[in-house]
C-alpha cells in the first residue's frame, strides 16, 4: 500500500541548522530523518530509520555472504574484562563510565573485543568450532572529544562489528580478506568512493589493520596515496629515515644573540642578518624543540619534548596515536616554572658553557626530560636550535656529535610531495572519512582474558583474532554526503526510503483519483510509493520532493487534461511527459537501470 | 537456503546454569538463546536474536496497522528534560546516571516521555498534525534493584513504547484504546494467556492505567480478580471503607500488663489470659504499629508510621507505590535512639497518664512522626495497642475518640476472599508478570515541557498524551515460559527461530544425501529449516532438538531403507512414518494448522 505524506507527517524545515557544517547534516535535518538530542548524540525520525534499516539489512547479507553468525551484545558492559585488557584505563576520556546502584563500574561499550573473546571462551573449546565469525549490528558510545555534523561523528551510533576466531594466521588471513572484499562490496553498493589505506592499530592493538575511508572534503582523517600504489592515513606514514652522515669536518657550534626571536621565522631572519657570509637558512635548517605535558592513563604526568624540522609542525593525531595510550597537553606557564632548566623560546638540546658543551634535553640531560627527535634529525645533520640561555641560540650543532636524544618520535606533518616510505613515488594528500577498520588483532585479547581451545594434536593452542568495525549510522551520514546537490537529497535507490514521491498538483478531484491510482499501481508493481496527497500549494510539495531525495518524482498536475503526467529523475534532473497510462511502465524502467547491484 | 547445524555453531548445555530460577531462563541459556554478561544484562545469540527479530516484527506490525510512525530515540539521554518532570530525582535509585568529559549529566534512558514530547513540541505546531502516534523498538536501561530470572527482569532489555498526542480525551480515549487492542492481539499471536488489570500510574503520572499482566506462577506481580469482572494489580486495589460506628457506650481505655508480648500472636495470646471475662480477642483486633524511615528524592529523611490491623502485613510493593517518589527502609536501632517517644515493640496511638489520653504518634503528638491509618480504621472501631512504655499495651481504643491521625493509607496486603472495591464479589489472587501497561497520562508532560498546539480558533492549547509500554525481550522470555515442558523449550510458530529441524540419525552416505534433499525441498517451500548435519550420535542430535524447540522435528534415519522418514511434533508430541516422498507435504501440513492469526 502506498504511504501517504498527510500520514507520515514528514516536516521539512526551510532553514538549516545552526550547527550544520556539512551538507549531510543540513539536509538529514531539514528532511526530517534525524534530529539532535544532545551533542553527537541524534534521533532518528521515519524517513532515517528507514534508510538506517536498509543499510542495516546490506550490512547482514553481506556479513552472512561470508557465513558470519549474528548476536547482540548489551552496551552496558562490567568493568572486569576491559581491565583485564588494560582498556578500562588506556580509553581515557573517551568512555562513558558509571557506576550501579550496587557501585560496581560499568562502561557504554565503544567496540566489544573482549565481550566476545569471552563469549567464545564461554561456549567452545576445540578447534573443531573454529574457523568463528560473530558479529552484531548494535548502539555504540564513545565520549568523542569533538562530536561534529550530526550522525557523521556522534557519541552514540550505530555499528556492524565483528570478530573473527581462527587457529592460525592463514586462517585469520582469510576472515580478514572476506571481510575486506564485504566491506568493498559494501561500499560499491552503497555508491561510495572509498579508499582502502594502512592505518595505526593504536588502542586496539594487532599487527596489520587497514581502514576504509570515503573520500569527502570534509573528512577528518587525512590520507596519502602515491602514484605507485602506497596508501595510509597519516598516522600510519612512516618517515624514511636518511642515511647517517659524516661528522667530521664539520663547523663547530657557537652562540649568536637573538633577542625576540620567538618564531621559527624571526630566528631565520635574525641568523641570516648575522651571518651574512654563511649560505642563507630556511626554516628546515632549525631544530624546533616542542615541549609537552604528558599524562598517563592512571594519571601520571610528565613532561616530554619532540625536536623535529623548524619548517614542520607535529600533526595532532600523528602525535595522539603515537603516545597512545597516554595523551599529551601544552606545557603551561606552571609547568616551565616548576622545569627551570627549560627557557622558554630558547630550548635547545645543549647549553654552550667555557668548558663545552653540556646536555639539557633528554633524561641525562640537566633537565632529565625526555627528549624524542623525528627521524630525519639523523647524526650529521647541522641544526640552528635553542641555547637555554634567554634571547640566545646555537648555530653548527651537528646531531651524534653534539647532542643525542632518547629517542625516534615520527608526529611531523606529513605534507604533498613528501616520499612514499615504499619508495613508490611522491604522496598526495587528501582527506576522508573512516567507514570501516579491519584489524588483525593477533592473540592480544584470548591471551589477556585465556581464550585456549584445543588444536587437533590435543593440546591447548591460544586462538587468533580479528575485529572489524563498520559504521551504520556513519555510512547513512556519507552516503547523503556523497549524493546530494543544493536543493537536498539525492539517495542510491540501494538505501532510499522510498523509490517514488507522487505530487498530486493542483486541486481537481481528478487530480487527486488519479494520483491515488497511480501510486496503488505502482506500488502492486513492487515498489515503495509515497503520495504526497498533501493541502499545501505544488510549489511547496516540489521543494519537499526534492529536499526528500526519493530517486523518482511522479507529478499529477494540469498535464492530466491531456492525459499526462510528468516523470523526474531526481538524481540526472531529466523530465519525461508520459501518458497517465505508460507512467507506472516509465517508473519501473528508471528503477530498474539503476538497481544497484 | 537450509541452514545447517555445524554453520550455525549452537552450542547447547547439558547443565542448568546456577542462577535459574525459572523454566524460561534455564531454557534459553541451555539452547544458546541467551547469556549472561552481568547481572540484569544478557547479551542474545543466534537463536535469541531470531526470536526477538520475529517478536519485534509483530509489534511494528501491529504497530502499524494503527497508524503509528517509528522513529529511535538515543539511549544516551540528557538530564534537563528529566529534570523538568521532577523524574530525575523521582526515579532514585533505578536510573542509570552518568556523566560525559565535559561534566554535563547524562542518563541511560528507562521511557521517553519527555523526549517524544520534546520531539512534537519541536516539529509541530497545529491541531492538523494532531492526532499523532509515535513508537520506537530500541533498548532500554533501569538499574533494578532486584534483576532475576534472565531476561524476565533484566537492567537493560528492549522494549516496544509508544506515545500518542491528542488535542482532547476523545482522541487519547481513541489512541489508547487502540493500544488497548493491539496489545491484546500482540498477546493472542504469541499465544500468551493475559489479564488486562487496573493499575497505579506512579512515577508516570496521569488519569488512568492498566496493565497486560501474563499469568505465571513465578510473576512477580500479583493481582485480583472478582467473579464481577473486576481486575487490578494489587497496588491500585483500594480498601472498601467500612461505615464510621458510634462511639457512645463502648468501655474506656485501659493498660495492662504484658511483658515479652513482642508478636502481635503473643499479645493476643497475653490478653486474652488478663482477660478471661471478655470476648477472646484475634489479632484483627489489635493495632500494629509499624515504624519506617522514609528518604525522600532529595535525600530528606523523616520517620512514618502505619498503623493497621494486626492481622495484615504492609504488602511492600502497595507501600513503595503509595510512597512513590520517597521510599521506605527499615526503622533501625540508631533512629529508635533519636526517637525516645517511640517504645520499640509497644507503640500505640496513645499514653495513659493519670491525668487521661495523651497522643503519641502523629504530627500533633509527642512523638511528632507522622501517623497514617489503615482505611478499615474508621471511627468507632475498637483496637488493642502499644501503651508507649515498656511491657504494656493499652485496650479498649476507639479511633475518633480516642485517637486521630494524619490520614489515611491503603498498603496492607490485600487477601483472597477480600471483597472488591466495586462491590463485584470476592477478590481471588494470582500471579503475573507485566508484559505491557498503557496510560492516559494526559498533560502532565505537557505541561511540564510547554507541548502546546493552535487549535482550531487559533487558541494555543496543550496537547494530551498517552504512553503505552510493550516490553520485548520480556515477551520473548513469557513465550519460552509459557511453552515449554521437561525436555526444553517449545517455540509457538509465530517466533520459532526455525520452523523445521530436520535430523540425519545415523552414518550412512544416503541419510546424509536424503537429509540434504528434504531439508532444501523444505527450504524451497518457504520454510525456515535447520539441517542437523553434526558428527554427533543421534541421542544427542534427539535431545538438542527437544532442547531447541522448533516446531517440527523430521528425522531421517534408518526408516530411510524403508524409503521412510519420521515426522514429529514438538508441542503435541504426535509422530508419523511417513513416505520420504510424501514427508515435505506432511511438514508444511503441520506449519499450516498451526500457523497463528
Amino acid at each position: 500500500m502506498a504511504a501517504r505524506m498527510s500520514q507520515l507527517k514528514v516536516k521539512t524545515l526551510r532553514q538549516d541548522p545552526a550547527d550544520a557544517v556539512v551538507p549531510s547534516h543540513r539536509w538529514l535535518v531539514r528532511g526530517g530523518y534525524i534530529r539532535r538530542v544532545a551533542p553527537g548524540v541524534y534521533s532518528w525520525l521515519p524517513l532515517g530509520l528507514k534508510v538506517l534499516a536498509k543499510l542495516e539489512a546490506i550490512a547482514r547479507q553481506e556479513m552472512d555472504q561470508i557465513g558470519a553468525q549474528e548476536v547482540r551484545f548489551p552496551a552496558l558492559l562490567p568493568r572486569e574484562p576491559y581491565e583485564a585488557t588494560g582498556r578500562w584505563d588506556e580509553y581515557g576520556p573517551n568512555l562513558f563510565r558509571l557506576r550501579d546502584r550496587t557501585g560496581a563500574d560499568y562502561l557504554l561499550g565503544p567496540t566489544h573485543e573482549e565481550m566476545f573473546t569471552l563469549l567464545v571462551k564461554d561456549l567452545y573449546s576445540s578447534y573443531k568450532d573454529l574457523p568463528l565469525i560473530l558479529y552484531q549490528i548494535q548502539t555504540k558510545y564513545r565520549d568523542e572529544a569533538r562530536p561534529r555534523a550530526g550522525i557523521l561523528r556522534g557519541r552514540e551510533f550505530v555499528m556492524k562489528d565483528s570478530y573473527s576466531f581462527d587457529l592460525d594466521e592463514a586462517g585469520l588471513g582469510a576472515a580478514y580478506e572476506a571481510h575486506r572484499q564485504a566491506y568493498s562490496r559494501v561500499c560499491r553498493r552503497l555508491g561510495l568512493e572509498h579508499v582502502i589505506v594502512q592505518a595505526q592499530s593504536g588502542a586496539m592493538g594487532g599487527s596489520r589493520s587497514e581502514e576504509f575511508l570515503v573520500l569527502s572534503p570534509h573528512g577528518e582523517d587525512s590520507f596519502v596515496r602515491s602514484p605507485g600504489g602506497y596508501a595510509a592515513n597519516v598516522e600510519a606514514v612512516r618517515t624514511p629515515v636518511p642515511p647517517p652522515g659524516q661528522t667530521a669536518g664539520l663547523p663547530q657550534p657557537e652562540a649568536i644573540m637573538t633577542p625576540g626571536a620567538g618564531t621559527i621565522d624571526a630566528l631565520v631572519t635574525t641568523v641570516n642578518r648575522l651571518r651574512p657570509d654563511q649560505p642563507p637558512q630556511t626554516a628546515a635548517d632549525t631544530l624546533k624543540n616542542v615541549v609537552l605535558m604528558l599524562t598517563h592513563p592512571d594519571g601520571r604526568r610528565e613532561p616530554l619534548i619532540i625536536g623535529l624540522p623548524g619548517d614542520r609542525e607535529i600533526d595532532p593525531r600523528r602525535l595522539e596515536a603515537a603516545l597512545h595510550p597516554d595523551w599529551a597537553t601544552p606545557f603551561e606557564e606552571a609547568d616551565f616554572a616548576a622545569w627551570p632548566a627549560l627557557v622558554k623560546g630558547y630550548i635547545g638540546p645543549v647549553r654552550l658553557t667555557p668548558e663545552g658543551l653540556t646536555a639539557v634535553l633528554g633524561t641525562a640531560g640537566q633537565s632529565r626530560v625526555r627528549y624524542l627527535l623525528d627521524p630525519r634529525v639523523v647524526p650529521g645533520t647541522v641544526w640552528t636550535s635553542g641555547a637555554n640561555v634567554l634571547d640566545q641560540h646555537l648555530v653548527n650543532l651537528v646531531c651524534g656529535r653534539d647532542f643525542t636524544a632518547d629517542g625516534v618520535i615520527d608526529v611531523a606533518e606529513v605534507r604533498d610531495g613528501d616520499p612514499a616510505p615504499d619508495g613508490s613515488g611522491p604522496l598526495q594528500l587528501a582527506r576522508g572519512v573512516e567507514l570501516g577498520h579491519i584489524f588483525q588483532l593477533g592473540r592480544k585479547y584470548a591471551e589477556a582474558l585465556g581464550l585456549k581451545v584445543l588444536d587437533q594434536q590435543g593440546q591447548l593452542r591460544t586462538v587468533t583474532m580479528g575485529s572489524y568495525g563498520l559504521g551504520l549510522s556513519r555510512a547513512l551520514a556519507l552516503v547523503a554526503e556523497s549524493h546530494c546537490d543544493q536543493r537536498g537529497l539525492v539517495w542510491p535507490r540501494a538505501v532510499a526510503p522510498y523509490d517514488v514521491i507522487l505530487v498530486s498538483a493542483g486541486r481537481g478531484q481528478e487530480i487527486a483519483a488519479a494520483a491515488e491510482s497511480l501510486a496503488a499501481e505502482l506500488s502492486a508493481l513492487g515498489l515503495e510509493v509515497v503520495w504526497d496527497d498533501r493541502e499545501v500549494s505544488p510549489g511547496v510539495k516540489f521543494a519537499d520532493a526534492e529536499l526528500l531525495g526519493f530517486p523518482t518524482i511522479v507529478i499529477v498536475g494540469r498535464g492530466l487534461a491531456q492525459g499526462l503526467v510528468e516523470v523526474r529523475d531526481r538524481a540526472s534532473g531529466q523530465r519525461w511527459e508520459v501518458a497517465l497510462a505508460d507512467a507506472a511502465a516509465q517508473v519501473v524502467r528508471l528503477a530498474r537501470d539503476e538497481v544497484v547491484d
